[in-house]
C-alpha cells in the first residue's frame, strides 16, 4: 500500500507572513486509479510568490486560491507509475498542477506528457521562463528598446532580461538585491546594466526608459515611472516590496502616467494560452542553443516547502526555485 | 490703430499654486496683417485645468508649456476681422490655439474655419466633448459595460458620462463635490447614480466596475481599483485631488492592478488626430439631437481669466468653463 504526504492548508495568513502553523503535512493512503486515471509520482515542484498570494484570499481577483482543509498545488513535474488510462504509461514524464504531494491520482487529462529529452533538467519543464514570456508579450517590446526589470535575479527577472534581448531589447536593465547577484546578472546573463537597489534605482535608470518590467512595486515602480519616456509602458507581474514589508506601497508619481501618457498593465500567465504553443516552440530552442542561460535553485523536501517559499520572498536565492519531492 | 491685451506668464508656479503675481496682462498694439496672415478677434476661450499645467513645467513629457515672458495660449474661437490670405475673409468664425489675448494675428493656416450653425453657440466649438470622446476611444467601452467617471459634473465629465452612455454603457455612475451638481447629473444628463464624494466613494460603487474614467486620481484612483473587475480598464486623464492638495495622492492598493490584471493608461487629446474627423461628425450631431445636452458655465472678462482657472480647480463651476473675451 502506497502512502503519500501532502501539504494541506489550516488557516489563511491573510494580514501577515504565514508561517508553520498555517500548514500541516498530512499522510494519505494513494487509492488505486480508477478507470481512466493514472497515479503520478510528483519530482519537483515550483516554488512561486504565487503559493503565498494563494494561502491568503484571491476571490476578489478571480484567480483560484487555496482551500483551508485542503492539499495546496502548484505546478508541478512528475512520473507515472501507474496507469489505468490510454495515451499514459508507467514512465511518462508529465506536467501539472498537483504540486504540494508525493503522489496524485487523478484523470490522465489533468496530466500533460512532456518530451524529457528537451530540456538539460526535468526542473525545466515548471513553466520555466513562460511568466517572462508572457509579461513580454503584454508589453510588447520591439526592436531596440530599452528595458528594465526588478527582481531581476529572480525566476522571472533572469528570463525576462534574456528573452527581452531575444525580443530585440538593446539595452537590458536589472535590480537586484545583493552586487554578487548584480554581477551574475551582468557576467553570465548579459544584463547591459545591473545594480544593487540597496544603493538607489533612479540612478541607474535612463531617462528614455522604454518598457518596465515590473517584479517589484514601491520604490521600483515609482522609479520606473520617472524614468519611462513619454508613451512608454509597465506591465505589472510582482509587488515583492509590498509583500515583504506587509504595507502598502504606492508610487507617489501617479500623476505622472497622465502626463507621459504611460499603460501600466497587471498580467496573469494563464490569460494567455494563445501564447503557449508559441512558448513551447522557441523557448526550449533558446534554451538548446545557448541563448537563454537557465538559472536555478534547488531546494530538497517536500517538509521545506513553505520555507522555500518565504526565503525566495526574502530574496535568498538566485534564479527559478525549484523543490525536489 | 488697435491694441490687444494679453496675458503673459512672468514666473512658473511649479509647486504651489499660481496667484496674479505669475501673470501680467500686457496691452500692445496689433500689427497689419503680412501677406498670408489674418487677424483674429478672440470671443471665446477655454478654461481648462491644463493652463495650470502648462504654467508649470511639462518639459519632461513632451506637451508643450507656456514660455516665461511670452503670452500663455490655449483654445479659442474668434472672428476674422482683418485678411491677407486667401481663403478666409472677415466675419469667418475660426478655431485656434492662441487664447489669452484680444487679437491675434498670424498665418491663417493656424487657424481653422468652423461653421457657426453647427452648435447653438460658438463657445461650443471649444473642442467641448473631444478629451471625453477621445478616452472613451483609449477605454473602448463597449456595449453592456459599467463606466464611471470622477469629476462628473466638469467639461470632461458631464460628455463622458454622457458619451459613454452612447458608446453603449449600460450604467453610467458620476462623482462630483456638492449634492446639487450630483442631482443636476442625474436628472439633467440621466446619470444612473450620482454622488458627492464627501460623503464617501466605496459604497457609490458595484465590485464589478468594468471601466473608469478618472479626472480625479487620489481617493477617487484607489476606489475605483477596488471595485473594478478583474480585466478592468482605466483611463487617467487627470489629477484634480491632487492638484488640490499639492501633495502626492498615491493609490495604495496598485498590488490589485496586478492580481485583477487592470489596465491604467494615461491619455492625451492631441495624440489622437485620427479620431478627430469622426468626433467632428459624431458629436454636433449628437447635440442636435438632444443625445448630448451640454453643460457650460460662462466666464467674462480676460482679467479674470487665472481666477477662473483656479475657481475651477476649487469645484466650483459646473460643466465646460468658457472665458468671454
Amino acid at each position: 500500500m502506497r502512502t503519500s504526504r501532502e501539504m494541506r492548508l489550516i488557516s489563511r495568513p491573510v494580514e501577515r507572513m504565514p508561517s508553520d502553523d498555517d500548514v500541516k503535512m498530512i499522510k494519505v493512503v494513494v487509492p488505486d486509479p480508477a478507470a481512466g486515471q493514472v497515479v503520478v509520482r510528483n519530482l519537483f515542484m515550483s516554488i512561486d510568490p504565487g503559493s503565498l498570494l494563494r494561502m491568503r484570499d484571491l476571490s476578489k481577483v478571480d484567480i483560484p486560491n487555496f482551500e483551508v482543509g485542503a492539499p495546496m498545488w502548484s505546478d508541478a513535474v512528475g512520473e507515472v507509475v501507474e496507469s489505468a488510462a490510454a495515451g499514459l504509461s508507467p514512465g511518462d514524464i508529465v506536467w501539472h498542477r498537483y504540486g504540494w504531494r508525493d503522489y496524485v491520482v487523478a484523470d490522465a487529462s489533468h496530466f500533460h506528457q512532456v518530451d524529457p529529452a528537451l530540456y538539460p533538467s526535468l526542473s525545466h519543464h515548471l513553466s520555466f521562463g513562460l511568466t517572462a514570456y508572457v509579461g513580454l508579450h503584454v508589453a510588447k517590446v520591439r526592436q531596440g528598446e530599452t528595458f528594465f526589470v526588478s527582481s531581476a535575479a529572480g525566476g522571472v527577472g533572469t528570463m525576462a532580461g534574456q528573452v527581452a534581448r531575444l525580443c530585440g531589447a538593446s539595452r537590458v536593465i536589472g535590480s537586484t538585491g545583493t552586487p554578487d547577484k548584480a554581477r551574475y546578472l551582468r557576467e553570465s546573463l548579459g544584463f547591459d546594466v545591473a545594480f544593487d537597489y540597496h544603493d538607489g534605482i533612479r540612478q541607474h535608470l535612463p531617462d528614455d526608459l522604454d518598457v518596465y518590467f515590473d517584479n517589484a512595486g514601491g520604490s521600483h515602480l515609482e522609479a520606473a515611472i520617472d524614468a519611462l519616456r513619454p508613451h512608454g509602458r509597465a506591465v505589472l507581474c510582482g509587488g515583492v516590496e509590498e509583500i515583504r514589508s506587509g504595507e502598502p506601497r504606492a508610487p507617489r508619481n501617479i500623476l505622472s502616467v497622465i502626463g507621459k501618457r504611460l499603460k501600466l498593465q497587471g498580467f496573469y500567465t494563464f490569460d494567455h494560452p494563445d501564447l503557449f504553443p508559441r512558448f513551447a516552440e522557441e523557448f526550449p530552442r533558446w534554451v538548446r542553443r545557448g541563448e537563454v542561460v537557465i538559472a536555478e535553485t534547488i531546494v530538497d523536501g517536500l517538509e521545506n516547502g513553505l520555507t522555500a517559499v518565504l526565503n525566495l520572498l526574502r530574496g535568498r536565492y538566485l534564479g527559478k526555485v525549484v523543490l525536489r519531492i
